[in-house]
């Protein structure tokens, strides 16, 4: 365990304990990471009054106390037993994230606790990062950002926006980048990231995600399409932030040759929506309030036929990140949160215009009492190719 | 409706019968691939008299009449009422792969039906490939083998094993690859794939892959950590071979300088096991038959300690592979299927030798009437950089 761990585990044992619940016993990969700082195959047991227990299945070879090896689920019960815990009563498990077969296993292999869904409890306290989690964040940031600065010397004439990917991924890369990133819900799926070139920033895609992209191949149909990148068109970069067990968000906007003013007027717009929130956006500010400034910033400058897409549009401008690129909370009209110091914030007000492409910022924030700390810290203007 | 979706959901729909279910409704992405050639976000109906709906919540603009708009699965009912089709009194949905929460929202929704798993009709049907999707997994192949066609000569003096990676990602990328593959399981995690050199091959994994390594980082602890490659090391290569809906699954090693007689052995003693498994490998054979033949092969060889890994040992040989990298079935010693034609396997008898690293040939096949066709063909020795 470390304090940072500690700290986690407390905040979760005090959700438990004021959710009536005995103890949550957690599965999936990204809350064993959060409780563990590593991934490993087993089970991490909390108990309402911070008691901390791993059940691991694999790998073999770790000596940490808190680690109990178990070969299956079924031997949870009598591992606690012996490590002098009682059978819990009620206990919180990740409905949202786990299977159904693997849920019905775990209320048999607990019965006769009752079970409960504490899949929120956990998304909740995710949503506020705690000091090592944020330090691992800027850390993300930097290496992003400095993968950015290479990107303006990939372009040659007549390269297709899958090509430029596959140079930026080589740079992220080389700056340390995992390669990988966890996106939450089982239907989101992404490669390295998304570069979108001209028209095909306006293709819908099945994904959650706010742009769109035909992709390469209809069984991933996201992102770029092997578009030649022509004189006229922006290209939007919003590529992998993921140089640890944290990741931030970040798309940048390049031009080759000249585009439209509304381009460029619809850019400064994405910008101004930055600006304005990172004052706003304070401790106890409701999320669909700002949801609602940014609406309010687009219809006074006339471009809402463009905003978040033109023939699909979404409607939410902004995400937690974190361990997974999409956590809570999310900028919508809708949202019922409030920020909180320590929570992180993707905001990506962008726009499609047809004939030219997508435009618009994204910066990864950290909520701060006075504000939002950009973690993202790079040029924000679109810049030529 | 392609013929190949028409030949898949008319399998589909004799399972469904025999099952003595009136319908499944698919919600995966795996299975929504399989039974419609691309991704989107909705569901398949399919009925045990063959007919087939498509509900598609996203992207707009599909106008293929099988796909019907819904926004929520509250709407699936209705929906079917619409196209004439009567509510089906007991469904089948994906257990195995869908959330909890999920499952329990489309039990509500259907409701009166009731509900059963029907994962392993769908796996079951996906493990005997239809033409068509042989066709694409034979382009992967030669994909794959074009693009390690370009490895031996990555390799420059003190680079790390995550600098030869990030090259070979590289050239995967500009062959087609499309920087993702599918893999089952929620708790398998994997970036563009595996390179292993040296000792770092005996690092043990929480990961059910044949073999380990530490990984860059805790947060993704598998494959290459960073090892500086030295003479003496092999150099195992089992990267993405993704260039469509399908996959292939391939591993070769490269050697630095002179590596021990021992590590030679075991690299034939796993080519043998191919060669023996290609001839024993036809419709009718046992799946844990064929592991017995491997096994028997490596004792004769006295090489038991260093198989499917060292300090910590799989007790599996090779699996089926297609949309999913690891599909049914496995090749181990309890497993109950029998092989039949069309069924694809990646076989991958491999071995880790303390002190110098991994060894062993991985191809994936396609099972005929007389025995397995190879689909990645490559050379097998052990070739020096």
């Amino acid at each position: 365990m470390t304090s940072n761990t500690t700290q986690i585990t407390d905040r979760i044992a005090r959700r438990i304990a004021d959710a009536g619940l005995d103890a949550i016993l957690i599965s999936s990969n990204p809350n064993i990471l959060y409780t563990s700082e590593r991934v490993f195959r087993g089970y991490v047991y909390i108990t309402a009054d911070s008691r901390v227990l791993r059940f691991i299945i694999r790998p073999l070879g770790i000596t940490d106390p808190t680690y109990i090896y178990i070969r299956k689920p079924e031997q949870i019960l009598e591992a606690l037993a012996s490590a002098g815990l009682p059978a819990p009563a009620n206990i919180g498990l990740e409905f949202g994230t786990t299977t159904y077969s693997d849920i019905l296993r775990l209320q048999k292999a607990l019965a006769p606790a009752a079970t409960h869904d504490a899949s929120h409890i956990l998304a909740d306290c995710r949503m506020v990062k705690t000091p090592h989690e944020l330090d691992l964040m800027r850390q993300d940031g930097l290496h992003q950002a400095a993968a950015y600065r290479q990107i303006g010397k990939l372009y040659r004439k007549d390269m297709t926006d899958i090509e430029l990917q596959i140079e930026i991924e080589d740079r992220l890369r080389r700056e340390g980048c995992l390669g990988f990133h966890r996106v939450a819900g089982s239907l989101m799926e992404i490669n390295m990231g998304s570069v979108l070139a001209g028209d095909n920033a306006d293709a819908p895609t099945p994904y959650e995600f706010a742009m769109g992209g035909r992709g390469a191949d209809p069984s991933l149909p996201g992102g770029a399409d092997g578009t030649i990148l022509r004189r006229g068109m922006t290209v939007m970069v919003d590529m992998n932030g993921c140089f640890n067990a944290y990741q931030t968000d970040m798309t940048r906007v390049w031009r080759i040759g000249e585009i439209p003013q509304i381009a460029y007027d619809a850019h400064e717009c994405s910008r101004r929506i930055l600006r304005t929130l990172e004052k706003e956006a304070v401790p106890g500010a409701e999320l669909s309030a700002l949801y609602q400034t940014g609406l309010d910033i687009v219809n006074q400058a006339g471009l809402s036929q463009y905003y978040m897409g033109h023939s699909q549009q979404a409607a939410f401008i902004g995400h937690g990140v974190g361990i997974e690129l999409n956590e809570l909370p999310v900028i919508t009209p809708r949202s019922k949160h409030r920020l909180e110091a320590g929570m992180t914030l993707a905001i990506e007000p962008k726009f499609v215009i047809p004939g030219t492409g997508a435009v618009g910022v994204e910066n990864t924030y950290v909520v701060t009492p006075s504000g939002l700390e950009c973690i993202t810290p790079f040029p924000e203007e679109i810049a030529e190719f």
